[in-house]
């Protein structure tokens, strides 16, 4: 006790150490200091140290923030001393003085927390200017009209940040932004760069008569006074209303403070010796080596960001052979101190650096750098690169991965630079390029697809009738529906580009038009017109948008080698075709986690005997059009075992409500009574009958099986003799039967006792040995509570996780998209809970029936089937509760992979 | 250890004492043996012992079941000695003997479990008839006929339990009956009744013949051989699939075996001091002391169940101007006796007694004795008499009341002095008032009342068949039958009004109508036409008879009382008008569970502004219609917070989809466009759009307030408004604000806030004090799992158990009519959810939810607000998990308070 107490500093007294210095190749703080110094600070001496030429400054630490609050927004005595010497040191670095009239030093003020919290606290620039140190700006430019620019810009920010002078409410104009077009009125210009220099000047004098006006108080022309107001105005920043809510939301303690850094502005437009830019240390679209970017010369930042001068190339291989030319000609010791910079910062953060800078009269100022943001090509082989050059590990190159952009390999995408004609944009509900002629129904759709021709299918929503088109179209355009509606959810699990929910279109069916209002008028878009589509970014364009092909980047199997070895978590597919399951082993999937029979029953040749038996009035009506439906069942299971010849495939009996496959329409109606040679007041009859209130919650599933239990006998019979007549042949075939919706115990008991009656008299009657299990979709609250009841039948539970959120939320898929946004927008949910997994409640029921199924049988295999199967949020739910696998549409099986790899990667963490 | 097993009896020896006697006031069993004795053999013996009357006779222990089954089908070597001796003693009482030409003892052979097990095992009746012995009786009862008739229905009964003839399949006919038809149509007549003794004989030796033919077994003349037969195949029937199939169901173990019964037949056709009949010990219908039943003179029991002849009443008292004399009258010494015995036997079973005796020449025998079925008042008023009678305590008597039957007292009943054109009248059956159409089929009952049509079902005498019928009639009309008849008894169960036997009624189905021939002339009422019944004066009324509001038992206060004293759960009621809260507070609700603001919007007065709410572009639409429901909302709360003075009003802000009120088809849609002055199309646009897939899991409640909070904030303004009138008036007024179908915390936060602001708002305007509180309805599994979360924001949970059970389940209550009943026929329910709560699945996430609010907030109030708050076993789940209060419909407070304080008393039991 008495050596603890003996401790030279106590873990609650504070250093006298407030202010750490940076620049000049060397620096007070490093990257270990971000408690104390705050991301920023610390990230600025870390370069510093480097020997990175960033303009220098000082950092004043939290320990002063938090002292400040402490001590009734008082600093610490020796803060201004300290802040004094800093200055001082930025001054003999930089070579001008604060507040010089002739050669002013400014600085910037900016906030700075241990984690970033953009847009929460305050930043003022060009501080250090007044009448006189912008006479010395305007001077040492040689741009008066960029000094008053600057100095009227000090202004405002110092009047709105640090003074206080705000709008008055969301609906008022902002009081500076108003001074300033009522000066452009009066000069009669349009743009704030046609103002002069004199004008500028008068509009500097108006926005302090309105501080003065408004808020009775003189600006300070004196530097010091104006730093010291706007460090304190930083520290108040830290206990702003919104700082508070975000730190809430994020659960940051109050304790933690910001720190303050101060920091000599550099400028970019003093000269043809000064230019500014934006470098990456890779290609960021392919991840080829070499520095990357573009510059201006005699420019500030924000003019690159604005795009109105055409930038030069950093490099002169990439300069184009009419284009300006690069840096590397223009500025060659510039460039060479770029390229060298670049290559330290990529090596001491071990990734693509985005470093922006400054040239000011011929010195090189690194302003920042960061993880570049990079294309998936470019992902994939930076990450490769790396780990070659032994900078970062197999691990860590996995764990950079974003599975999203793996994901989005895989789809075709528009040509760079083509042209398009934005008409309208929806939600971006499956990702992809597509371009092709308008139809307006799936018949058309198919018809027009046999003929050759491309179609882009818009429907108001699609269902499940229209499968048939959707497949055939190279596109589908909605107008309703989220982006977990029908459209949506198949459209990804083709990789076929949708955009869904695009609220403007108006579709007129009988006329053959949809209507898209804009500003400039309407625009009406005919059958058979083209439109091209960018389910990426949800853009609908009118004509033919040029198309690119995806290439695969070449390093990506080795990579996924690598994401195999370090992952516990099966992938599988869900499939319903040969062709779907063989592009899922294609990419890699390990089995068919849920092979959906009903898909099946949407054929031109059968939709009609599945239509015979929903309209039979008994057993024996409903056994005589199964009788039809079986070899056709048996072909479909044949190709899909066959498929996956030596892989698991859980095969999914009959699941949704019979209505779904009835003809909806007098016409279509019509049609299939006279193919079925009955009535059509007898079809439409049925067809009302077997409307459900609410029919997620109806007469599906199990339910189906339970009062018309031939329907899972013929499938099963369909499947086993599959199975066997493939085993005959020497194929390996591992079917899994999934029987669906299963809430209560008893109702798997029973439908596991006929399923596997029927199974066992197949397989005596081929005399051949069949190994087979039958499991369970488990996607109601009351099978998660059930569990160990419902383990004791289950060789298998795999979690529908769509229909589990459905229920756990009360919550309808195809309903949500009237108020799910408003509970995004409002913060009410944090995630879409069907894109998403939620951890909370359907995680937390998921993890009740693990831990009670595994309860009775240890050894239960259980896996995920729904869309959150392709989530790597929800993957590495998955791999935390201890699932086998996850199952996903064939498109997600890469992205699903590296997900897994990253959960165990991640584990613990 | 060795004083152990030096125990002269083993727990695995088997006593040596294989059979029990009783008979002539004696018995070596009792009661307590059950296990050996089998329950029907236990109670016989305690019947004998208690000195009652019962036909002599022996009981086969249950462990020579075990043994006959552990030995290969053999019987202990004792047994046989043991019968013997036991057949002996039976004879010496009844003065006959087994096998004698003469005077022979006929017995009956039944199966007894310890627990009843209705239809599962076998019974033989007049064994010890043959060729010879039939003689003998036929001399003795001088009725050839009889003797004959009771010769063929054993032989029937033998062939078919002892020696297996029975039909091959269901569609099949039965042997037996098939034989009997034959002989019917060769005899030229229709009744079983009209064939002679002659033709009797012939039907046994055809019988006989059929054994023979299909079997090849000669039928045993021997009677020793006949019963030893008979015995076995009650022992076979123990393990037959039936039986097996029931034990499993019930989880009865095999272990038990069955107990065999051997007793003398006795005969109340023998001659005219000869009878049979049922007597209660009280009145079943009021509960009054003294015998009430019915008799018939010389006459077999089946012959009162039958209703063929019209009973005579076991007391003078009881009997009718015109009507036949009473037992008391015309047998005086017997009806002495039967005195006797009822006193005895309701003292000792400490309850009513129902039972059932037969009359052989003079002797009275009492055959069975059971608690009596009894009406609502009957039940009240009989326990309240036993508790003063001392006989039983209070604790006993409330566990003795049926909730249902309390909940039936509150049945409507004529208003008195309605106009009636009362056209016949027939036997009180079952007490009670019903209006409705005539039907004259169960199915017809079944369909109408499905659309909502009252009805009374009108038939010449119902059985089991037409249960489904009855249950869905209002009333039931019989022409044949007594009070002891199936319609009488059934009705009396359910507390549904019955008339019985209504001799005048000629009831032609195929015509489908009734007549009845009066002094005026022929009434003749079709099918359809409305008629009135009264149960409690048996008077059938042409038209509708108005209704009244039934009056209750003078003793049920008392047991209210004793009931409110017991329980510890509250009960509260769902209303939603001052009416039904007056109603619910006369019953004796302790506050409102449940108060639906939604019904308030369907008012002719209000409706219009309700749709012109949803009709609204926008929040100010929205508002200015809102302000119009305002001061209605407003009266309704003031209305029902003042009828609820001094006790908790629970509101629950608007829940259903918007789309509910919306008007639907052309004819509407086009009154409401006019009276809102739009467009019909800009109506049915609306219309189309507030249409959902699955409005169950929709846009409704606190979903709705999130998109358009200021729904809530008027209905909260409209709340506050009135409790502080009515405050500023003195009035004790204790709102609870309850928010719907909350499945996040962040939901009911947000709502939380905007709610208590508007309130504060309120209450600071009126400058006065309230106190209320702001909960939740649980009725979303994911609320169940984040309640630790959510109950930091309420004050109490409601538990929604309606919403619960559909979204546990993923099964909509609109929808399950199509598969619900075949689960539970399949018995894959146990019972319908929405009627009993489910335990494993609702109940189990009631806990974790119970749990998990309270580990945060342990004074959370909880309450449960589905139809489940009025049911007795869910109330009982209730109380075990430790709710605060249940609310229910008015209507069933009563037997919600009582069904609590019955659960308080078998807590643990």
């Amino acid at each position: 006790m008495t050596s603890l107490s003996a401790s030279p500093e106590s873990s609650t007294e504070h250093s006298t150490k407030l202010v750490y210095l940076f620049g000049d190749g060397r620096a007070e703080g490093g990257a270990g200091m971000r408690e104390l110094l705050g991301g920023k600070g610390a990230g600025l001496s870390e370069m510093s140290s480097l020997g990175i030429p960033v303009p220098p400054g000082l950092t004043i630490t939290t320990e002063v923030c938090s002292a400040f609050y402490a001590n009734g927004r008082r600093y610490p005595d020796l803060l201004e001393e300290q802040v004094r010497a800093g200055i001082s040191h930025v001054e003999s670095i930089v070579g001008a003085r604060f507040g010089d009239a002739s050669n002013p030093l400014l600085v910037s003020v900016r906030s700075g927390a241990r984690v970033s919290m953009p847009g929460m606290m305050d930043t003022v620039l060009n501080l250090g200017l007044n009448d006189e140190t912008v006479q010395g700006l305007a001077d040492s430019s040689g741009d008066e009209r960029f000094a008053y620019d600057s100095y009227r810009r000090f202004v405002a920010m110092y009047g709105d940040v640090v003074l206080g002078l705000k709008r008055e409410s969301d609906l008022d104009e902002d009081p500076f932004e108003a001074i300033l077009e009522r000066k452009k009125e009066a000069f009669g210009v349009q743009e704030d760069t046609d103002l002069s220099a004199d004008a500028l000047r008068e509009v500097v004098a108006e926005y302090k008569a309105e501080i003065l006006g408004k808020l009775g108080i003189e600006f300070p022309d004196d530097p010091w006074e104006q730093l010291w107001a706007a460090i304190g105005a930083v520290f108040e920043s830290w206990e702003s209303p919104r700082a508070i809510i975000y730190r809430d939301l994020n659960g940051y303690p109050s304790e933690w403070g910001t720190a303050v850094n101060v920091q000599a502005m550099v400028f970019g437009n003093l000269g043809d010796d000064c230019a500014t830019g934006v470098a990456f240390t890779r290609n960021p679209k392919t991840g080829a080596s070499g520095l990357f970017g573009e510059f201006l010369i005699n420019a500030q930042g924000e003019d690159v960001v604005a795009g109105v001068r055409t930038p030069q190339p950093i490099r002169a291989v990439e300069r184009a052979d009419d284009g300006p030319p690069s840096m590397e000609e223009v500025q060659p010791a510039v460039y060479g101190e770029l390229v060298t910079a670049a290559q330290l910062l990529e090596n001491h953060f071990q990734d693509m650096q985005d470093i922006e800078f400054t040239v000011q009269r011929g010195k090189l100022w690194v302003l920042q750098t960061r993880n570049g943001k990079r294309t998936g090509p470019a992902m994939v082989r930076v990450a490769v690169d790396l780990v070659e050059q032994g900078l970062i590990d197999r691990e860590e190159a996995l764990r950079r991965q974003d599975p999203e952009q793996i994901s989005e390999l895989l789809h075709s995408v528009f040509a760079e630079g083509a042209a398009k004609d934005v008409i309208t944009t929806g939600l971006p509900a499956s990702p992809g390029a597509a371009v092709g002629k308008v139809v307006f129904s799936a018949e058309e759709a198919a018809e027009q697809a046999e003929t050759g021709e491309d179609v882009i299918l818009v429907r108001v929503e699609t269902s499940p009738e229209d499968i048939q088109g959707m497949l055939a179209a190279q596109g589908i355009l909605t107008a309703r529906g989220g982006m977990t509606s029908h459209a949506a959810v198949v459209a990804r699990g083709w990789g076929k580009c949708c955009v869904a929910g695009c609220g403007d279109l108006e579709i007129d069916y009988a006329s053959g038009v949809f209507r898209i209002e804009t500003e400039s008028g309407v625009r009406t878009v005919h059958r058979g017109e083209t439109i091209s589509l960018n389910g990426t970014t949800g853009e609908v364009m009118l004509g033919a948008v040029a198309l690119a092909d995806p290439e695969l980047p070449e390093d990506l199997t080795l990579l996924m080698t690598w994401a195999d070895g370090a992952r516990r978590l099966g992938v599988r597919a869900n499939a319903d075709t040969p062709e779907d399951a063989s592009k899922a082993r294609e990419f890699g999937a390990e089995g068919i986690g849920l092979c959906r029979t009903e898909h099946m029953f949407f054929g031109e040749d059968r939709i009609l005997a599945v239509r015979q038996m929903i309209l039979a009035e008994n057993e024996t009506g409903r056994r005589e059009a199964l009788k039809r439906i079986l070899p056709m069942q048996r072909q479909d299971f044949e190709g899909i075992l066959q498929a996956m010849e030596g892989l698991p495939v859980t095969i999914r009996l009959l699941d949704p409500p019979l209505h779904e496959f009835l003809p909806h329409g007098n016409e279509e109606i019509e049609r299939v009574a006279k193919s079925l040679d009955v009535e059509p007041g007898r079809v439409s009859q049925r067809v009302q009958a077997l409307q459900e209130f609410n029919p997620m919650l109806g007469h599906r599933g199990v339910r189906l099986a339970i009062t018309y239990p031939e329907i899972y006998e013929v499938q099963t019979q369909a499947l086993v003799e599959a199975a066997c007549n493939l085993g005959a042949r020497g194929v390996d075939v591992r079917p899994e039967i999934m029987i669906p919706l299963v809430g209560t115990a008893q109702e798997l008991a029973r439908l596991r006792e006929r399923v596997a009656t029927v199974a066992q008299r197949v397989i005596s009657e081929h005399g051949s040995e069949l190994e087979y299990t039958i499991g369970t979709m488990i996607e109601l609250p009351r099978a998660c509570m059930t569990a160990a009841e419902i383990a004791a039948h289950a060789d298998f539970f795999s979690f529908g996780t769509n229909d589990l959120t459905q229920t756990t939320f009360g919550l309808s898929r195809d309903d949500a998209g009237r108020f799910l946004p408003d509970y995004i927008t409002q913060k009410v949910l944090e995630k879409d809970p069907f894109v998403e997994l939620d951890r909370e409640g359907v995680g937390e029921l998921m993890r009740l029936g693990i831990d009670r199924g595994r309860s009775v049988k240890p050894d239960l295999k259980l896996g995920i089937c729904g869309e959150h199967g392709g989530d790597p949020s929800s993957i590495a739910f998955g791999h935390d509760v201890g699932l086998d696998y996850v199952s996903c549409s064939p498109y997600r099986v890469l992205a699903a992979r590296l997900a897994a790899a990253q959960a165990a990667l991640f584990e613990g963490s």
